[in-house]
């Protein structure tokens, strides 16, 4: 058993763009060939239906996701990557955890609260107007995702630390009731997380419109990149690297030698034209081979498939026993 | 296919008195041999998480209404007996239906809005003191429950009708959606359910501590029923067999020439003792047999465990195909 255990749920929504990559995918996948800790990644299906409903789209997205995190390398040898729809044990865990929440608790859930103030601020009757049991329940079912494998990290955003918070409070009244058989979890913050500008300078964000996808052609990645937003400043005057999408994106996934040597350029009065065009030769050739993979594997969802198989036969074998162990706890085994 | 699938869930607390036995356990042990239906009872033991934490009670409990039920001839060749907690499928359909639950729709349950009028009444700052979510979310499992076995009719008390037109809500809320995979239950109210009164001539209720057991020792049984309050009316007085719980209790046991017989002892001024002595040979006379297949079973729990584990086994044949369609209806397979 390694010391650390790290548990990241991805979304299964939309389409990955490269501010998911940068963001999430980029570190996650690089921790994944960490050898001091056991990763567990995990795509949050049944998460998902609080907020997709259409089936088709679902599925799609899914099947995009998963392709994207092995395409770009995360290491399923060491890492256990597995679909939370195929372990059934986290949902017979949630209810168990459920029994053992405070309603109060999750009244104070910030994702609720701010629906209930949408609500009130719209001037509905009912402040619960609209709001799923899916979504008030969530905290708990994301208490089962993480105390089933015992995490001990669990990378989050700043507006998830709560769920975090909830997880353990929860954990220790299962704990002080049943005995010591769960885990607490702790949140690890990153500040310094990239987030990366999309096409009009806004946080890259599919609610925005303004991602650009992260495996199309590379004659549409370059169309994409030569949309993004800029001043109205000519070549052959001096810009501010500072300031402006181009660059940003740039220096995301250029080495610090690359960044320098465009940085003078900037300076030098590099023209838009140009510095997309750069932008666009760079991001082409760091997605190029992870592309072909994409394609290979969206054109072979078996393959997809079958790797996550094995990746929930390898989170059974420890969700099954931690199961049992929590059956006889609570008296129904 | 029978046009009929009744389905019963049975609460896992506390010993079986006289009172369940013929409130519930007569009545549907009688309907398991209805050869027009296709009837399913379930030790509904993840419920019993929401107020029984006590792993050794619950174990406990469960395996004496286990006894209980199959002492009293509960037909498990055409009827399907298992227990909840092992029917995995129930709790994943459960939360396929939270994502589909108005929050709004359980604010409204009668149990939950009697707690917190507990809470104001008792001038608590939080109208959810001591309320777990367990308590809030119990309709969407009970819903689970009737829906993953399609059963169309299910016999409730009157304080649980709501709960039945939630199912209905949530399931009409699916089928709306996803498509038409639910099957609408109705619930069956009977209004001539027999309730038994206790010891102190009160309903016979755990809670008021006035039951008698159903299945103590012939010894413990006569010291039990002679315990029961009776009025001061002395040998030889004529006494009213409407108004006390000897005869109530001697009436639900009896076949109607008994009751016609005993009627006339009661107008002849049988005394008390001689009426608890015949009423004492009656319910032991009925519950003899029962009485030691039930020793049998309690001390051979490997076998209870064996009939629960076909049970489940038959249940799941259901059970495994419903999920599997409903993960395709909502995009997670």
């Amino acid at each position: 058993m390694l010391k650390q255990t790290w548990l990241t749920g991805i979304t299964t929504s939309g389409t990955p763009h490269l501010g998911n990559y940068v963001g999430a995918i980029r570190p996650s996948v690089d921790a994944s060939h960490d050898p001091e800790r056991s990763g567990f990644y995990f795509l949050a299906d049944y998460h998902a239906l609080i907020k997709n409903q259409d089936p088709a789209m679902l599925r799609q997205s899914r099947q995009e996701i998963s392709a994207a995190w092995l395409a770009l390398g995360l290491n399923t040898e060491r890492a256990t990557f597995y679909r939370q729809s195929d372990i059934p044990e986290i949902m017979e865990m949630a209810w168990m955890l459920t029994c053992m929440t405070a309603k109060g608790l999750l009244n104070r859930a910030h994702a609720y609260k701010a629906s209930v103030q949408d609500n009130v601020d719209n001037g509905a009757a009912d402040p619960d107007k609209g709001i799923t049991m899916g979504l008030f329940n969530y905290p708990v079912l994301m208490s089962a995702d993480i105390l089933i494998f015992k995490a001990t990290h669990v990378p989050v955003g700043r507006d998830q630390t709560q769920h975090l918070e909830m997880a353990r409070d929860i954990a220790q009244r299962f704990n002080h009731h049943y005995g010591d058989h769960l885990v607490l979890p702790q949140a690890v913050v990153d500040e310094h997380a990239s987030v990366l500008a999309g096409l009009d300078g806004r946080k890259m964000s599919k609610s925005y419109g303004n991602t650009i996808p992260l495996f199309e052609t590379a004659k549409k990645l370059r169309k994409s990149i030569m949309k993004i937003k800029t001043n109205s400043q000519e070549p052959g005057e001096p810009k501010d690297p500072e300031d402006n999408t181009v660059f940003e994106i740039y220096r995301a996934f250029a080495t610090d030698e690359q960044v320098q040597v465009m940085r003078q350029a900037y300076a030098d009065g590099i023209g838009w034209g140009d510095a997309k065009q750069q932008l666009f030769e760079l991001v082409d050739g760091v997605l190029d081979e992870p592309r072909k993979r994409y394609d290979e594997l969206m054109a072979n969802p078996a393959q997809i498939d079958a790797v996550l198989a094995l990746g929930a036969e390898k989170a059974r074998d420890l969700s099954q026993p931690m199961l049992a162990e929590l059956r006889r706890a609570v008296g129904v085994a």
